[in-house]
């Protein structure tokens, strides 16, 4: 058994720090389905520092990533037969069961998405429906962004993308989601404050419990009409939550605690890059790695397989994503030290050179 | 403003316990999404630990009652053109925004609830509906029984009651749910262990943030391949949570400070039922008050209206929740004490008194 | 085998007169799907014919009467969230397979329909919700009527039922739609021309192919607004069709040749219920036939059973529907003559008699 | 205004011939939807006949193509939370609406159709979903082909392509659905007999108002059990119709008279490609056009626009689908002659050389 625990899989792995813990202790709570007091209640101060944060006029606070998509894309396609244009390898057409669609009766128009998360402007042009035709087409409603996009390694869209999808979603009458499960991480990789990153957007979709390191919880801004609609919604699929003040304390910890780590996570994810690259077997698109996520894969022709690689980790505290055969994800996050850094990379080296010393036999 | 308050809105609105509270703070916790290993898991043990309790082989934590329910119904009908027979006045067809329907697809068919919160057996029977006239009718799949039955006060289903209900279901192939948010009250006040209770319902749902006192959730509990479907469905609709032990451990406490206080909190709702009854202007079905909620009403001709009232009561710090122009509800739970009992009562007489003296000039 | 058929299971079940089938082989027919010159085209012809005749915009025609309630529905409740009040025997409740809620997440909320067919206004009152409730309630958008009532016998409302019912709708925002299967039956049994009875309806669903005897299709009509959103979700629900001036054609002769005949349906049903209550063994309520459709029983302690009576009568030609036990239905249409009526009075005087006889030996 | 009238906007334009309108004139018929002797009855004849012709088990009559592709992908995906891979530029993708999902709940997975119609095999084996991430991951239930496939102009799929994919969908336990609006079309093309093309398919829709002229419907086929679920959700859909024999006995004149015509359909549709190709100033190609559709292109800088073109030619009495602005489409069907063809060609011409003539002053 490893003595040493480096947990590589996610950043949803982080736990609670103990002045997270000591936050939840103390914590003014309320009911937070009757409402009350708002000036008093942890949850309402953290969905309007979340908001303002983003530059939006209102938040809401929801139990996961995925219902704060569900309801952002709900919310904007209210009526029935209504259509949203989004990333062919985006979170929510791949990772959210569907659930635009097979809770929602959304009808999903996936657009190509590009090796760096974006999608060309001109194909969700193309995909936005001719009004004219609406007796053959269901009606577009909404596009999603994604950022930083996950599925292609934490890239980050850049403000001028996105300002110019928001003109488009603004010339054709649509709403413009994003998902920004990690946007912080875009905003201090690019080095755009966070609320001009958004700036286009309609409502966005924050994560707490990803490189913020909250317990639990993602935060949706927009509008008030959006969030009174968003609340409503929130009850109807069962996230309206009682004393929730206690988990929103935590968060509320985090943001103050973890955000200023964030460009130490992005360089500890280069470093790792980098040196993983070195490693004879193995391939990295160091250049792409913006963020805190690696994807890399093993060369072909290499002697180990992904998951002989993966046990020889794990017996060491070494815990990554295998994605495939020959893929594998690492994540970095605030509870990932350089130290950690180091000893992730020496229990890779050792695998591979392990390995070359059993061929020499 | 008043020094002391009384909040008698309902049973959602206690607050954590200082022991909730520090175990919260040392909670065990692990990515509740990825799973993990299952012994160390504060979710795992609450959920294993309900289970076992309602004597069913699987639980798993959700956000809220409404979640439990909306999950439930939609797993029992996973197909499309499925119906569920439910009280006409129960939480689900009432309360819970029609999602069974709107986000479901699920086709109620509301059966009427007597004063007692129980449907007719024969009328349930009738609701059935007939396999061979598929052509034009849903499929019935799923019973749905609420106990305690919340709108009807609180009212108790019997055990036999409810194991005839499972005959029937079991007779036709059908599932049978139990809206067990106050399952435990029903419990205590029958004298009937949970376990037992719930004998033929092939699921329950059990609100852990009413009379229990946990500061958000509840555990739906059924066979295993009912909790696998469930997991799956919870995550669809938004309610996989990552470290979600830090609010299970709160909820783990307040199953073992506060089930032991029911028996109280009812004896406090029948000397409080009963004082309210003996207010000249104030009528209370004392005999239906069989757990811990009192609907009264103020009686004809009384020169005093709900609204003022409910206004004299709030400028006394005691708050009950308006259900019409001269009816109210009032749910007792473990943080209120028998002098809050005494001080509401007096309340009451205070603006009945006051209004005789008004009257008297 | 019987020399001669009488088929009382429904008005559907009429045949296509020679008139009919010559104006099907000589329709002027266009792709209705595309659209064309509109006086040309015997769709739009018929559809504005009965827009006319119900004094509402526009019309639009339907493969069957269960499409046209349902599309009259999903467009009022284009919004997720929606909430429908109607009857709990009415055919939309009882016989659509409960589609508004399996294909169109509409939430249905069944008010008691009385013998008579109609709701109590109070209740159908106390059934909307209150907007205030918003968080836990959906929204109620829509009443629906049926009018004759299929499942209380073709009894009809009232124009000034229907006229109060149109005024509590406008008064709280909702629509009002009539299942309008058989709004003749009803218009020509209270003497109230068919628009006047119609006149507080938001949207009309008129079958077709029952007493009209067309051989297929319903026509849906209220305003253009809404006339065009019916033909968007028609055309999702896979009922639009190309050439399909065929059978409006036919619907137009239909509506020339039947409805003059309607009075004497009515007549022929008047004379069967009072012929079959003289039945020792029968029991019909003949003042409750008001329209085309007699339900009646075999009274208790009879020595016939419902499934003897009708093989008895099959095995003379006469089919009706059996109900239950012992209850049955017959629907009189323009293909039944008097002469019919009698020929069945005998058969039902034939069973009865001879089974006295077999207890008298 | 023109003296004659050449319409190819599409197949569906076709108005039925007098044999056709003979048959609807002494079509016998029965309701259809209570069923009936099955022998007498012309829709349960037309349905067992194109049964047979596909090689299926049982077959069904709805009332549109769409109807028949809504149907079938929701039998196979008849449990919330499905997955169907498609074609993004397939029919059922672009042009029903988004019903699959609107109506149906069914989360599409659209793949790549390359030019000729095809989805590559291993992009749809990458998406079909690993059953081992089914808490994320909706379930994939439906592979959907369309043959021939119309938005790529009539491609055809071939018998071996068709086989591989059944042979993947069974590998992973799929279900195979073709869209076969033209799949006979598609027969006469490869020269492979209607039957053993959709062999590998569990169901298939076929269009009957398409080239094969019938003025309404389409016809699904089947196992026994999967026409049993269609025959319930048509119900439910509204599709469900009375005395349909009419259009049925005119459905099955249509697949007796017109099939044979197929090919020289084809032939024509050559002759008209080669033609047009000739004109300087546009371009088809010609090699695509198998079946009997059509794209072509205005070349880049003609000095004649789509929408001038389309005028002239309207003026012509010849009519067309303008697709963009540079871009149209022509179908040919039995209603199209060799005259036709050339009096279209003609008028093709005069709009490019009357343009010269123009351009030369």
């Amino acid at each position: 058994m490893a003595t040493r625990t480096v947990d590589l899989r996610s950043d949803t792995v982080t736990k609670p720090t103990e002045a997270m813990r000591a936050a939840m202790a103390t914590a003014e709570v309320d009911d937070d389905v009757f409402g009350a007091d708002p000036t008093a209640v942890t949850a309402v101060k953290l969905q309007s520092e979340v908001a303002k944060m983003m530059g939006k006029e209102a938040g809401l606070f929801v139990p996961s990533g995925t219902m704060g998509n569900l309801i952002s894309v709900l919310v904007h396609c209210d009526v029935r037969g209504s259509e949203v244009i989004l990333g062919n390898n985006s979170h929510i057409h791949i990772y959210e069961n569907g659930g635009i669609a097979t809770i929602g009766g959304v009808h999903p128009r996936p657009v190509k998405n590009n090796e760096d998360g974006m999608m060309d402007i001109d194909l969700i042009e193309d995909a936005i429906r001719d009004p004219r035709g609406e007796l053959v087409y269901p009606t577009t409603r909404l596009i999603c962004l994604e950022n930083s996009h996950g599925n292609t390694g934490g890239r980050c869209l850049p403000v001028e993308y996105i300002d110019r999808v928001g003109e488009l979603a603004k010339k054709h009458g649509l709403k413009l989601h994003i998902d920004g499960a990690r946007i912080f991480n875009a905003s201090v990789a690019l080095g755009i404050p966070v609320d001009r990153l958004v700036q286009a957007a309609d409502s966005v979709s924050v994560c707490l419990s990803k490189g913020i390191g909250a317990p639990v919880g993602s935060v949706i801004v927009g509008s008030e009409t959006f969030i009174t609609k968003a609340r409503r919604l929130r009850k109807t699929l069962g996230g309206g939550m009682r004393q929730v003040g206690v988990i929103c304390a935590a968060a509320l910890v985090a943001l103050q605690e973890n955000l200023v780590k964030f460009e130490g996570d992005h360089k500890n994810a280069k470093v790792l890059a980098e040196g993983l690259n070195q490693i004879k077997g193995l391939r990295v698109n160091v250049a792409a790695v913006e963020t805190n996520i690696i994807f890399f894969d093993i060369v072909e022709g290499s002697k180990i397989s992904g998951e002989k690689l993966y046990k020889h980790l794990v017996e060491r505290g070494v815990f990554v994503m295998l994605e495939g055969p020959s893929r594998m994800r690492i994540v970095l996050h605030h509870q990932i030290s350089s130290s950690d850094v180091q000893y992730t990379l020496s229990c890779f080296q050792q695998a591979f050179s392990g390995l070359q010393e059993e061929n020499g036999n």
